[in-house]
This record gives C-alpha cells, sequence and structure tokens, in this order.
C-alpha cells in the first residue's frame, strides 16, 4: 500500500479499553505506512505506536515535536515531506487530534498550500459524552475550559444556562482532573434546580466509565467523586422539547 | 459474551468505505449479542447489519423504529427490555446517534431512570470536518441547519461570522444536499473576505472525501460542485492567533 501524500489525522485511545474497541483496524494500515508524524511527546507516541502493534518498525519513523515548548514559527518545515509528496501523520495525547490542540497548526498550513487532510475516526470525548447525556436539541457548544477565577466562572456558568435555553443548545465544558468536585459544586450552586447537569468520566474505560445526566438539584444531593479522573461537563437548560423530569 | 443491561448508541457507516475503515472491530461484538435494537429505519438497519455480517440472525433481532412518524409517548415503552435486565441498541441512518437526531429521546429517558448509557465509537461528519478544518480556537458550536429564507439566512450567516469572531470559535452547520452549492453563494456573498469557509464532503469516502479550506474571497472565485453531496460547513473568522492567510 503507497500512501497518497496527505495529512493524515489519526486518534489516540483515551482510556485503557483494547484498542480494537474504540479504533479501527484501518487505522493500523495507515499508521503502518507513515514515516513522518507530528505528534505532541515522542515518548507517548513511541508507545502508543508500539501498543497498536509490538512489531511497529519505530526506527523507520521521523517524530516532529509540537507543543507548548515549539517555535510556533517552525511548524511550516514539518510540512517538508508533503511538499516533496510524502504523508504526515498528526496524533496528540488522546482522542482526536486537532481539535482544541496544537495539532490544528499544521492541518491549518496544509490545508493553505492545498495538500490533502484526511481525518480517521476515533474516540472524542465531547462527541461521546454529547451522544450518552440524553440532551436533545438545536446544536451544541464545546467551550473549552472556563476561567478559575471563583466570581468569573460563576458568571460563565450563568451565561451558558440562559444561552442553552435561549438557543436550544447543549453547552459543552471541561476542567483539570483535580478539580472536578469543586466544579460540580460551583455548577450546583450557582445554576438552577431544573438545569440539566451530565458528568461523563472515563469515557471507554471497561471498568470506571460513568456518564451521568441528572437535573441539578439532584446534583445537589448527590454524592461523588470525580477528581483526578478525566471528565467532560454537559448543561443542558430544558427548552419545550425536553423529557419533563 | 453476556452484554451487560445497558442502552449502547451504535455508530453506522456514513460512507461506502469499506467497514474497518471507520468502525471499531469491537462494535461487531456487542451488535452480535443485542436482540433489541432501536433504529429510524428498519430496512436500512436490517443492511447496515447484513454488511456487519453476512452472517447476522436477524431474526433474533426485534426492531424499535423511532422517526418522525413514531408517537414520542410511546418511546418509554421501547426500555420495556432494559426493565427486565436487558441491553439495547440505539443506531441512526448513519454516524453517531443522539447527536441531533431523534435517538436522544431513549437516551434521556434511559438516563432518567438511571440505566447505563455507553457511548460507541464512529463516523461523525461534525468532528472529522472539524478536526480537517484547520479551524484552532477556544471551541466549536454545531448548529444545525440555518434558516431557508434568503433574509434570515443571511442574517444568521452574519449573526454566526460576529460570534465566531468574538468568542474566537468555529461555527459549524449543514444544509441539504441538493442546496449546497446556493448555500456556498449565500456564505461568499454574504461575509467577509477574510473570514475562513471549510466545506466539507463525503467524508471518510475513499474515493471522493474532499475537505477544503480557503478564504472567502477565494471561494467567490473558486469553481466548485458540492451539489447531491453528503457536506458539512464550518466558517471561522480569524482573531488574533490565527495563521495570516
Amino acid at each position: 500500500m503507497e500512501l497518497n501524500p496527505a495529512l493524515y489525522l489519526i486518534p489516540v485511545n483515551i482510556s485503557n479499553a483494547p484498542l480494537r474497541d474504540t479504533l479501527p483496524e484501518g487505522n493500523l494500515d495507515i499508521l503502518r505506512h507513515l514515516h513522518h508524524i507530528i505528534v505532541e511527546n515522542v515518548r507517548t507516541a513511541r508507545r502508543f505506536l508500539k501498543r497498536c502493534d509490538p512489531g511497529f518498525d519505530i526506527r523507520s519513523v521521523t517524530f516532529y515535536e509540537l507543543n507548548r515548548h515549539t517555535d510556533l514559527g517552525e511548524v511550516s518545515t514539518y510540512l517538508e515531506p508533503l511538499r516533496r509528496g510524502e504523508a504526515i501523520g498528526v496524533m496528540s495525547e488522546a482522542g482526536c487530534p486537532a481539535v482544541a490542540d496544537p495539532g490544528a497548526l499544521p492541518v491549518s498550513l496544509a490545508q493553505r498550500e492545498g495538500f490533502k487532510v484526511v481525518p480517521l475516526v476515533g474516540p472524542s470525548s465531547i462527541l461521546m459524552s454529547l451522544m450518552a447525556s440524553g440532551f436533545n436539541g438545536q446544536g451544541f457548544c464545546f467551550n473549552g475550559y472556563l476561567p478559575i477565577e471563583q466570581k468569573e466562572r460563576e458568571k460563565k456558568l450563568r451565561d451558558l444556562e440562559i444561552l442553552s435555553k435561549k438557543n436550544d443548545m447543549t453547552q459543552i465544558f471541561i476542567e483539570t482532573p483535580y478539580r472536578n468536585n469543586r466544579m460540580i459544586a460551583a455548577i450546583t450552586s450557582v445554576l438552577r434546580g431544573d438545569t440539566l447537569l451530565c458528568v461523563a468520566c472515563d469515557i471507554t474505560d471497561p471498568e470506571n466509565e460513568t456518564i451521568l445526566t441528572m437535573p441539578v438539584s439532584k446534583w445537589k444531593q448527590a454524592k461523588y467523586d470525580y477528581d483526578k479522573r478525566p471528565a467532560i461537563f454537559l448543561i443542558y437548560a430544558p427548552g419545550r422539547n425536553i423529557v419533563t423530569r
């Protein structure tokens, strides 16, 4: 198999689930034929490739590191193989590359020069949590991290609740894992009791995956401990069409 | 293998690509053990199962149809197997179920009764187009369909451009395939020349996939014909951090 000269966007597992449960087999065919891969961290990228295939010939791959230490002006040079007609891969640390991570920069540069960009299928906590939340609506927004400062965070949460109700949209955001419990406490202290909150944790993990939707009033009374687990938060302020609770 | 009593959300292919290229093998293990599946259309659901495995024992499956003809008050009865301790699947016509489709209702009901909901990995045109667009930013919004009436549509497009710039967010929307060209014409006539437009078409199709990002000013001069092809549209009005064009 000869790969087309394109930028392949290669998802990485987000839990310890067997790879065959969260990544299409076809992704491996492409990985095996790549000699240039843009990664966030070379060590973990190597580990992923070895996990995909213990016989993976890692010496045949040149890695290009792209993270917060990278001089962004250099990233354009990472595309040299593409300019010579060779395929390049982009991987992030976990999940789908180029969604709210530095991988978007080489994609943007490749698009600008007219190169083909090929996204592959893989696990996304944003999309999978949305599927499992049960939140219907005309659409959804992913907001990344909320402000850390308490007053600003509370204002942002209220704004998201209003936007959800007004536009009938699910509002999604994330938090650093050691602050998950505090985030839930902030949500239950600030938002309306009938607003729905979904907390999705350890997505795809066969043992620990927990995806729970309840009204804020129930979360207020619930016992939970989500600290140090990868989590994502979704709020939905019921409009006309939602199932009443 | 005995399945846990849970609601499994099962993605379906979105192109004629070999299934091994877009769906994890593990999804099939779960499908094979399901005796109850909520589907949008029984005929196409049967076809998908046969494509997954020509030897699939379709007679062992009870299908529950959920589409615009369904009495939504009946949907709660679809969860009876779950109440007896049996697993249920949810499939849509294409892509990931329960994202902007009727599948969200049984998920919402299952969450309400405290049942486990398990999302599986599969192709999503929203997420894959976002990956390949190269649009960075603090987040993104999926807006579903825009208004059809010309004046309202133009206003909505301008609003999305302003929101993208103000919040540094990618704005995503869809159109019925026979109006794709008109949508691009509306975008190029209404939005700023330096706003970026990505049109993603036939995602995952090995022959026809086209995912192209250009400034509106270039789209204006471009030749294109996207009519009758499944497409998704993304706009991003560059803020401070974007690569200049």
